[in-house]
């Protein structure tokens, strides 16, 4: 049986903190072609992606099941009925690549996570799915951390860049022209963005819109 | 014969984008105990560790040698006469830990390279020093993969997390207090620093300073 990879996705008004460089149309497209990446992704590394969309949302590029309500309350819901093994794994992970998810679900522990930079979870390896409840927002990974220790989870951490690093603000946007290799990348090239260095910094440009 | 680990080090006014956070005398013990988680991940990793200094400075981890001059021509005249093993990493990365080092040094490759957040070169390890040129700064991990490609050395790209996080500004300290095991973080918690979540995300606090 393949790892079901649970990837939580909110079709509307995406990625807001990028607002002052990609206007409302193009944050839509950007978010779903994230998603794409991540999905090709997690079938690189076998996994059986199942996107989960909070709004009506349809794809090609995978099964989609529409549960409106909370991030927590959703997973926690769907967990309580899985047996087997779960990833779940957020949709703004356009660097995801399939040998950083080998490295989770081939851990001999009970459970892998991946902490994401600030203080959050951007992937959660179980080896039975209804062992754990998730615990999103703030500080989550610390929290995982804890609910794994209260249910005798053995618990590994990954230390992978590429899953660490989800693009959330213009600041991020380097690390995807630089190391992205999928279509998200690709569509901010089309849009005119390029990496620029000022003052020994790298940052990003955009013809019309910097 | 261990890998020698040259790690480049700059004991005046360091830091100075956290200025904000740290006055110049909390700046350099600071730098120094990174230096020192640094030195510890690479012992435990197996290497010799060799400090590069710019100035006069003494310590006891390790061996220091001063050599005034810029980074780029330091290193060069270094590896020029290195035929051994050779690790390059950066001061600023308390985060290390000897496994991702590990990771590094069994490269199977001619080299492997460790990218920073931003575009930079984090750490390079090196099957044979002489064979390489560094060239830092600005966007140097492109510069150093095109190095690698126009003297034909077969170059692993190593995802980690830990080794990609420099400690630049005060958005990258609470990934040193959530993750950080070492002296540093220590240092950070004796000052009052804790992590703190505004808006959702997560920053860090300092009672006497924000």
């Amino acid at each position: 049986m393949p790892v079901t990879a649970l990837i939580p996705f909110k079709p509307g008004n995406p990625k807001t903190r990028l607002s002052c460089v990609l206007d409302a149309d193009e944050r839509i497209t950007f978010a779903r072609l994230m998603l794409a990446d991540v999905v090709r992704a997690v079938r690189g590394a076998g996994c059986e992606p199942r996107i989960i969309s909070t709004e009506e949302y349809s794809c090609s590029i995978a099964v989609v099941d529409v549960i409106p309500g909370g991030l927590n309350e959703t997973l926690n819901d769907l967990l309580e009925v899985m047996d087997g093994e779960v990833l779940i794994i957020m949709s703004d992970l356009p660097l995801s690549n399939p040998e950083a998810l080998v490295r989770l679900i081939t851990t001999e522990h009970d459970m892998a996570i991946v902490p994401g930079r600030g203080g959050g979870t951007n992937v959660i390896y179980l080896s039975r799915g209804s062992d754990f409840r998730v615990s999103y927002y703030g500080s989550s990974f610390l929290k995982h951390l804890r609910i794994a220790e209260e249910r005798n989870l053995s618990c590994e951490i990954i230390d992978s860049y590429r899953l660490s690093t989800d693009i959330d603000e213009k600041e991020d946007l380097p690390e995807l022209l630089i190391h992205g290799q999928g279509k998200s990348r690709e569509y901010l090239e089309s849009l005119g963005f390029s990496i620029s260095i000022e003052k020994g910094r790298v940052g990003v440009t955009r013809p019309e819109k910097t």
